[in-house]
């Protein structure tokens, strides 16, 4: 196992580098809900034999971004009902990790008295990605769209993101005050970006999240996704491009998202992590405005993290089920 | 992901290798019963907290094989009672994969309607081991005690886990006619081989077990612990040696043991598994006599298999729940 | 470097497995051809500066299958004119193997004396893909709209590529009866399912072509892009999915397209390439009924093999140039 | 082969950490020493055939700490005897690194005047471990009991060390005022301990010791045993349990004891050694006071280093055989 | 890919570390020369077939330093002639890298509209290297005849060098006042070696210069062809022979050579480039007096790097062509 | 560790390829050694300081084939004398592997009652090879001169070992008549080489032979430096190269040696072996006529075989010392 090999952990405690926010951040991100509240919902939910006993599950459709097909698991308590509301939970997967195992999950998620949503991301598996790019990119989806904010991938994942927090949130059997959102990598990017595009979280869970300190990570990360952007400025080697793929990313880092997020916020590090390199995750984490934690585990990189997993299931217990 | 390496699939649904067992292997197993039984079990079980709701969780210890201090989690619903009995489940590890996260699968377990006992094996991080091998041994496990068969590590694992199941059969609000035994990789090796010594289990799911067919194990498999037993005959090339840990392997083998199980038994081998070789797994597996299924999956490996997990649950409510 | 892995070469040059068509195949592409006529092809070439001298080099778009916005690289030799035509080619590039490079490939063919289009496959780095599958896929394009021919990714490359050949054919210094189509890896399934699909093509020059026999390519390549198939298959395991996926394939495979062809074809294979599994080739070479002939390389896999371009230039300049 | 990582060579040189020696450090080892010093040691040596002739060569048995069988080999010059004493060495020989090649070492020393005696490690594939560590571990045996400084693997090897020196100077044609230690590894973390906790040894030699540092060791080793130790803080994440098994350490580090070594010391630090980082060894080193020489191979790591073995033939040469 | 892990950008701009040149660097150097030029060229011309209009192409030998029978490739654009002469220019390929391939590299280069002469360094592959080195070495010419000036490998090839350059100029169609040299790795370290060396070349263009600060090179390339020299020393650890190799290498080190560059020079020099540190590229940059000019490639290593291509074809054209 | 790839041991004990021997094998052999029986042998020895008793150790060199000078370590008892002769061996080390450590083994050997003489192989780090050949060649020594049997690296290299017997004998105090060759890989086959071209040798200690039956080696050794010889080819595609090549190859291969060989023969193979592939080995085993024994070792590799070490101890004893 690789020793750390970023920031010491003195130094990532107050790094704060400073925002990239290009003059009209708030503004392009409210024009993009403002674009996405113009596409009706349509979720329909489908239930299917699951072999557990205290669990319904179901098979979600709803329309997204760009009124694309997103799908998605759902599974909620059997015992919920319109008179008894049940806390929810919006859980975004990793990267490049839609599969057919993210039932489990949420029906795991179920048993442990929450309304679960796992909304799987537009192009990845199953759902989805009717964003057409105007240009074509790397093997991968973090350079699809890249060279203009309006195209980018992530912006319509993002916007499906929220909705899937609204579709939860209007479960009958849901108590949409108590909605909280999860997941790790990639779904801890999500988790972050969402809660500061949608008013509905009440608590934030992400475990190593993605998507953060672009600027950064293409320097420190030894591996993983992020390199994709330095294979896309290698296929092309034009500055213009370059600086153009940089101001989009800045409009989706989730470092300019995170003085939005106002709801509590738990977020884990490892400070092995050779995907999400910590002083991302903290360059993120040290903008947030909101209360807030983070877990930092000097013997882990970017795995499951079972002390992480008592403290996410305390976390979300005391702000949603209280 | 390296492709299919060992027999065609047509070959392994009929690999019957010839048992190997001594004339004194069941003799033995006998003696290693009663020798067992003369130890008192003095389980104890001390609550912990846990942060979900709908499931009570403890520490568990009792005394295992030799009197070793055996440890383990167990959790249970919380509306199960002495009147309303629940099935039980025991659940056995990976090999050198006993970790504090363990409790969090024998919680989902039991947030699926069982009682769960998760054994951890001795010497593996958390319980003791106090067999005492006369001789040193290679890194790891495999290879402890491994020149007589009286010595060998998996004879007191092997008795901690037929102990295990019976302080879960013990406890109150348990249905000792409704327990599984469970598991993966050595767990699943465990779950057949506890299977084949105790009467209790009513039912076995043993995902691409460990522990069977050494002889051609450790000609085939291209990683993994098998290869444990490779290098200790390179440190002593006595012919001796490697006759003698031959002969002991046979007593432990969970192909010789699998003739013994009874209980209806679900099986998964991955295709391109290069840990636990197909071959190995169905040499043990077609020669179970008992009632059994066995799931082949042609691109997946040693690792997490979703579709296995649903037809897992299924066997399980299907023998225990129904 | 790896040794020969795959069958022996006698087994190689007689390795004819039976076409996989499914009834409506020809159906299938003329249909597809069809609907392809219906767009209209719009082709702009904007003359970039590059310096060297005895050639014009340009940046060409052209519209592509489903009106995709289709970009390439096109240079030729300055003499030609439309009095004095000159032969031209296509050339494809790689699988994920786009980028600004390619445009020095084309001048140097264009040194050759050809009239030289590069088109750049659609999604990957530059041009345009529209295609939208109605469900996400593993990262790569692979499986990209895998579960319908309708909507398979590869549907619009082999069109666009099609096209291709249509617009060099309209150059008035073109002579389109001399038109060859060429490339490597991808670029191989390309030339040979190029000339398949039109007439235009008077010689294919395909080395280590993909594309080919995906039934055994799955089973037998140990590492590359065919391997994206079965990281999907893995990712929901339900057989009718691997079935459609499979049925999809069987529309694209160039092996089924290879009967098609009816240009003089030059094929390479190495012996020891872990890419583009040399059986594979094989497989699609021995249903080529025109005029053909495949260069064997014992010592070289998925690589730049010197010999081989000398042979394709002898043969480029036979055929086209004669 | 990597490049020097650690720190530079010239604070190398004078890089000398405070220790980390609790208030009972030496009541510790004195404790120890006098429980050794209660089991009777009960040597044998059975002579074995062993096709050299001017050598005798021997098994060893002999009772260590905790009444534990250690095996090991002797071998002494065939002219030695009680009137004509020759000098001694205790050998040590690398972690997991106990195999039969192991005698040949102690003959080939032999045959350079010496008698010796190789010390096979406990558990490490030879002798008997009987300690009984009331918890598991990781796979291997560093981290075996650490928990508390009396369970703790290491302190029954270093008391079969000291042993071993004992053995040796109680053979009447050894001259036990002319005994040296020496070992590369691990053996040079015994050969330091051994002279640390015994009065007899009149030389050290130590290649590349192991056993140093812990604190920095788990934070800068990128491959090697070191690691075990942070492979078990990922399987118990309690701080509690990091901080036990830390003072646990600081009892067994041999820069902790390299201030009783009163006998001249010869170590060897290669640059690019991963296994035993050159900072840990220096650590150790420049706590010694006793006479003393380091020897610093730039291009070498944990290996065979042929100018080395010129030095310690020489070293011992001096202090042993003058 | 690896990320930067060598200086910043800002430190490698100014990186201009002592000449590490003895006193008698220059005379050294004439003396070769003149015992260069005592040895009578001998070039001879052996037209051979291939299959490109537009160039005629030869198999080309002469005579180079110690009378070592040295092989190229040549090719010339059919137009040129005496009457109208065409610039020319000496290709040296990389280390280790001496291939039948060569000859297309230097075909497309005189379709350029240069005559082209593509030297095989002595040993690698096709020329004959007659210098005999009076010790033996590691595996590689790196450290071939390395422990005196007068033996060491690279004395020659440079010397080979500086004759291909006169070889080319003395060709009547070439004019000898358009001479430019170019290549990659070692054949950029060769370019800027013959170009210290030679009066005659009017341009340069070395690609990820390979030779450069040797003292450097050793403790900072990760991988590639400057650890055999490491690999040397650890041969053979005698302080001495580092001390005279190291000197050897002063005289044939770029850096010492680089002031002596009379002519524009273009370099380049990616940022994750393991092979040529780029620390060791600027070190011999930052001492070229003459005109000169560095394209830095933030996401490249030693790789084909297209936008550079690019790059030297106009700076090639401007000085050769205009 | 890697498990046995090549042919089944039972295959493999009767795996008897025939002789590839072209007509003038004999004679060539026979003009070779003519052609060194020219050149006078001018040995030196020259003592040098070794920090061990009961040896004299030396410096020698000699004047080998075509004049080189060829460099060893050699190594007497003390006690030898002309009065009272001992046995020699001469001992070869592995390919690519001669470096300072060497002497050490010498010593070991000679502290066994030998006298040693180690030959440095020519070109390998330490002795002059001054066998120039007439074209370049890959990386390493197995290509040099490989187009004609008379240039061939290795014709120089079995001569000078031929000599280093002769120098050896003619050492007063070596007793001439008991004189064996030992070697691992590259060694031993030098051992057998030598043994076929030289009367004296009255014991062979072949320990995994290299250089022997080039034809399938090339096939089937996944890694190692019979690979040379596949990047030869490649580097130069021409059937005549490749022919030329094996031709030479086949004087000089150890399996048409073998029939040459009369004095007893004591080999080594490893069935993990990935140099030098069993096969391979058994091939020229084989066809050795002389008395005989293979030893075969399951679980072993390249490498150092402890248990063989003790049956070269007892073949040299039983024919040398007896």
């Amino acid at each position: 196992m690789p020793q750390p090999y970023d920031l010491p952990l003195e130094q990532l405690q107050t790094y704060r580098p400073p925002l990239t926010r290009e003059a009209d951040f708030d503004a392009f991100w409210q024009a993009t809900l403002e674009q996405l509240a113009k596409v009706p919902t349509d979720a329909t939910f489908e239930e299917i034999a699951y072999p557990a006993n205290g669990v319904r599950v179901f098979r979600v459709t709803y329309t997204g971004f760009g009124a694309a097909q997103i799908a998605g698991w759902y599974a909620e308590p059997v015992q919920s009902s319109a008179n008894e509301q049940v806390p929810g939970l919006v859980h975004f997967h990793g990267y490049n990790w839609s599969f057919e195992g993210g039932v489990h999950d949420v029906v795991n998620w179920a048993l442990h008295g929450y309304a679960v949503l796992g909304m799987l991301c537009r192009g990845q598996q199953s759902s989805e990605d009717n964003l057409v790019s105007p240009h074509g990119h790397m093997s991968g989806w973090m350079t699809k769209g890249i060279l203009d904010k309006e195209t980018y991938y992530y912006r319509g994942v993002y916007m499906d993101a929220v909705r899937a927090i609204e579709v939860l949130a209007s479960r009958a059997n849901v108590d949409a005050k108590r909605i909280g959102v999860i997941g790790g990598s990639q779904g801890g990017g999500l988790s972050i970006a969402s809660a500061a595009l949608s008013d509905i979280p009440r608590v934030v869970v992400a475990e190593y999240p993605y998507l953060a300190h672009f600027r950064r990570a293409i320097d420190v990360a030894p591996v993983g996704p992020y390199l994709e952007i330095n294979e896309f400025f290698r296929r092309n080697g034009d500055p213009e491009i370059e600086e153009a793929a940089m101001r989009t990313l800045s409009y989706h880092d989730i470092m300019n998202l995170a003085p939005r997020v106002k709801a509590p916020t738990l977020v884990a590090s490892g400070l092995v992590d050779e995907i999400t390199p910590p002083s991302t995750i903290f360059a993120a984490y040290n903008h947030i405005e909101a209360e807030k934690r983070i877990c930092v585990y000097r013997y882990f990189g970017h795995e499951y993290i079972p002390r992480f997993h008592t403290e996410r299931l305390q976390f979300l217990q005391k702000h949603l089920q209280a």
